[in-house]
C-alpha cells in the first residue's frame, strides 16, 4: 500500500473505533486499561526484544546517549506504563457528566454533557511510553487515538501497539480504538494532518520544528505547546523570604522544564535589599544571571541584556533580572514578553493579588507559589496529556476532561419552533 | 500601503486592544454597548447615506434582489442592531467567572477562571449588521474583534464601525478592540488568518467556499459551521401525534435553516400507521418526499432515494424518508450521514432515550422536541455569535462562554515544587 493508503486506512479504523466507543461503559473502557497493564507486564520480554532492534538502529545511527536512554525500555519504563494505565482506570469518567441543565419558557430542558471528541492524532518523538499514556487517556475519555511517533521508535511503538490493541479487542472493544499508523515516513504526518472528517483533533508532542510544521499545515483543530517564557514578580509588598525561596525553586529545581522561570521582576523599592542576597544564592547554584540597568547598578559584576533576551525560553541555569517600577510596569512586561505560560506574583497586598489574577493573560497565573507547580499532577488533574499555550479549548494542563467536549441535550415534550 | 500591511496593521491594534481589554470592567463595557446603541441611532442618516454607495455599486453589478435586501440597512435593521447592542449589555458578564476552585495537599488552592480569548477575527459576507452583533458579543466576552465583511457591504461596514469605535473610545476602552480591515481585496483574508500570534481565533460566517478556504489555510484555530443534515427519529414507543407535529415543524416552518429536518426515520414497527398520514400533510405543504424501498412499498408514487440524498442539506422543501428496523439502525444511521448538527428522537420509552442522548454524536440531541429549537436564543444563551460543529471548545450554538476560555489561576502561600 502507498503512505497515503496506510494513513487514510488507519484513520479509517479509528474513526471505526470512535464511533463503537460512544457505546463503551466505564466499567469496559477501565478493564481494558487493567488488561492492557498486565498485558505490558507479561510481554516485557517481547517488548525489550522488539526496543532492541530500535536500539541496534540508533547506535548505527549514532544517536546521542541520551537519546538512546529515553529509547530504551527498561524494566522501571515498562512498570512505569502499566502503573500510568493503571492510574488513569483509577480516575473517574469525565464522559456522560451533565454539567448543567435549565428550564426553557417552553418547558423544555436544555443541559450540556460531557462527550467525547472522537478520534485524536498524538504526533510525537522518540519516548516510546507516550504510546500507552496517551493511549490510557484518550480511551478512559472515550477518545479513538491515532499515534503516529517517532521513526527511531517504530518497533517498540508498534510492539506497545499490538499489546494494547489485543487487550482492548479482550475488554469487547472495537480494536480501532487504538490506532497506529505502521510507515515511518515524514510525509505520513502531511497525510494525517489532511484527514479533517476522520480525525477530529491533533495534538503535536515534540520540538518546535515539529509543531511548527503541524500548526501551519493541518486542516484539523491542533492543541500545541509552544514555549515557556516564565516569570516571577516580586512585589514591593513580598514576603521576602518567600520570595527568595519561590525565586529559587522557579528557577533552579529543575531548569530544563518549560514551567520553569526565565525572567524575573523586581519591584524598585525592595530590589537593593532583595537582589544582592538572591543573586548570591542564584550564583552559588551556578546561575548565570543577566541584569538590566537598574539591577546592573545594584549587583556589581552583572551581565547586560538587550530586549531579545526577555523573549528566550534558556531552559538552562540562565536567568534575566529586571527591575520595575510598579505592578502594572510587571504585568506589562509578562504581556509582553512572556508565551502565556506560568507566571507568578510574590505579595502579601490583596488588591495586587486580584489584579495580578485578572490581568495576567497566562494559562497559569499564581500568588505565592512556584511556577514549578503548573503540571497536571500538582494540580490535580490525575494525568495529562501535554500542556496547551492555545487560547481556545484548553489552556495549562490537559487531563481527561480537556479530551472531551460538551454537546446541548434536549429534553421535551413536544416543544416546536414557534 | 499594501494590502498586507493594513491588514498587519489592523490586526496589531486589535492585540493592544486586546491587552487593554483585560483591565476593562463590565460597566465600562456595558457602558461601550449602550453608547453604541445610542449612536447608532442618532446616526442613522448618516448609516442610510454610506449604504447607498454599496446599494448603487449592488445594483450597478447586477445583483439579486434577495442580496440587495440583504444588504439594505433599513431603520427596522438599524433598530435591531441597537437593540441586539442593549441586549448584550444587558446579559451577564462571563470573565471573571471562577468556575471551580480546589485544594491541594500542600495547601494551594487551585482554580479556574473565566477569560476573555483575546483577538476574534470574525469573516463574514453580505450582512452589514453582523458588524455591530459580532462586536457586541465580542467586546462583551473582554475580546477584541478584527472584522473582514463582504466587499459588497464594504462601505456600511466601514460607517458601522467608524461609530462603534468612537462609542468605545468615549468609554474610555482602547479603540483597537474594534478594528476593521478596510480593504476590499481577498487577499486580507489569506493574510488575517496566517496572522498566529497576533489573532487567537477565526470565526468565518458565509458559504461553505469560504469556510473551506480558511479552514485549508488557516494558521489560527477556527470555529465554524458546515452544514446541518439533521434527523428525525420516530420510535416504535412515539406518540404518534407528537411525532407528526414534531416532524412537520422540524421540515416546513423554516425549511433554509441548518438546522432543519432532512431525513426522516421511522421505524418500521409504526411506519405503515404513521407514513400515510404524515406524507399526505406534508404534500399538502408542497415537500417532496423521497423513499427507501420500504418507505415506497408504504406510501404510493414516492421517488425513490440513493445513498447519496442521505449526505444532502436540502435547504428546501424535500425530505428523505427512511423505514429503519431499530434504534441501534436510526443511531447508525444519524451518525453516518449526518452532520453531527441537530437530531430528536420522538419516543416515550426511557430506556431508548438515554441510550439516544449518549450515542448519538451531535451538537444538540433532542427528545421530543422539533431540531428548529436548536439556536442561541431558544436555548437561552442570550445571543449567538453562530453554530459550531467543530467537535473541540464549542459544540452547537455559540454565546457569550463560547468567546471565553478558562485559565488556571493559584492561590499559594509560598508552595515549592520537591
Amino acid at each position: 500500500m502507498e503512505i497515503k493508503e496506510v494513513v487514510h486506512q488507519r484513520a479509517k479504523e479509528a474513526k471505526e473505533g470512535a464511533v463503537a466507543l460512544l457505546k463503551a461503559t466505564t466499567e469496559q473502557k477501565n478493564r481494558a486499561l487493567q488488561i492492557m497493564a498486565e498485558r505490558l507486564l507479561s510481554e516485557a520480554d517481547y517488548l525489550k526484544e522488539e526496543n532492541r532492534k530500535d536500539l541496534a538502529y540508533a547506535e548505527e545511527k549514532g544517536l546521542s546517549p541520551a537519546m538512546i536512554d529515553r529509547l530504551t525500555l527498561k524494566d522501571r519504563i515498562i512498570n512505569e506504563m502499566a502503573q500510568g494505565l493503571r492510574d488513569v482506570a483509577a480516575l473517574s469518567d469525565p464522559v456522560g457528566e451533565i454539567t448543567r441543565m435549565w428550564q426553557r419558557p417552553n418547558g423544555m430542558h436544555v443541559g450540556r454533557m460531557r462527550v467525547p471528541i472522537g478520534v485524536i492524532g498524538i504526533i510525537y518523538e522518540s519516548r516510546p511510553n507516550v504510546t500507552a499514556d496517551a493511549t490510557a487517556l484518550c480511551l478512559k475519555a472515550g477518545n479513538a487515538v491515532l499515534l503516529r511517533g517517532g521513526t527511531e521508535a517504530f518497533h517498540s511503538n508498534r510492539a506497545i501497539v499490538k499489546i494494547l490493541k489485543e487487550a482492548i479487542s479482550e475488554a469487547d472493544i472495537h480494536p480501532g480504538a487504538v490506532s497506529f499508523i505502521d510507515v515511518t515516513d515524514r510525509e505520513a504526518i502531511m497525510e494525517m494532518i489532511r484527514l479533517e472528517g476522520l480525525v477530529d483533533l491533533i495534538i503535536p508532542r515534540g520540538g518546535e520544528g515539529l509543531i511548527r510544521t503541524v500548526t501551519e499545515n493541518s486542516r484539523i483543530p491542533v492543541l500545541k505547546h509552544y514555549k515557556g517564557v516564565c516569570h516571577v514578580y516580586v512585589d514591593s509588598d513580598a514576603d521576602l523570604r518567600m520570595a527568595e525561596e519561590i525565586c529559587f525553586n522557579s528557577k533552579v529545581q529543575r531548569p530544563g522544564t518549560c514551567n520553569a522561570m526565565e525572567t524575573m521582576l523586581v519591584h524598585a523599592a525592595v530590589a537593593s535589599e532583595f537582589l544582592p542576597k538572591m543573586a548570591e544564592r542564584f550564583r552559588t547554584a551556578g546561575v548565570t544571571l543577566k541584569g538590566c540597568a537598574e539591577t546592573q547598578r545594584i549587583i556589581k559584576d552583572i551581565e547586560g541584556l538587550e530586549e531579545d533576551d526577555y523573549y528566550n525560553e534558556y531552559l538552562s541555569l540562565t536567568l534575566n533580572i529586571k527591575v520595575v517600577q510598579d505592578i502594572d510596569e510587571a504585568i506589562e512586561h509578562i504581556n509582553r514578553y512572556g508565551s502565556a505560560h506560568t507566571d507568578s506574583i510574590v505579595t502579601e497586598n490583596y488588591h495586587k493579588t486580584l489584579r495580578f489574577l485578572k490581568e495576567v493573560d497566562s494559562s497559569a497565573v499564581m500568588v505565592n507559589a512556584s511556577t514549578r507547580l503548573n503540571d497536571g499532577g500538582q494540580f490535580g488533574l490525575g494525568a495529562e496529556i501535554g500542556i496547551s499555550t492555545d487560547k481556545i479549548h484548553a489552556r495549562g494542563p490537559m487531563g481527561l476532561e480537556e479530551l472531551t467536549c460538551t454537546k446541548f441535550i434536549v429534553l421535551g415534550t413536544g416543544q416546536l419552533r414557534q
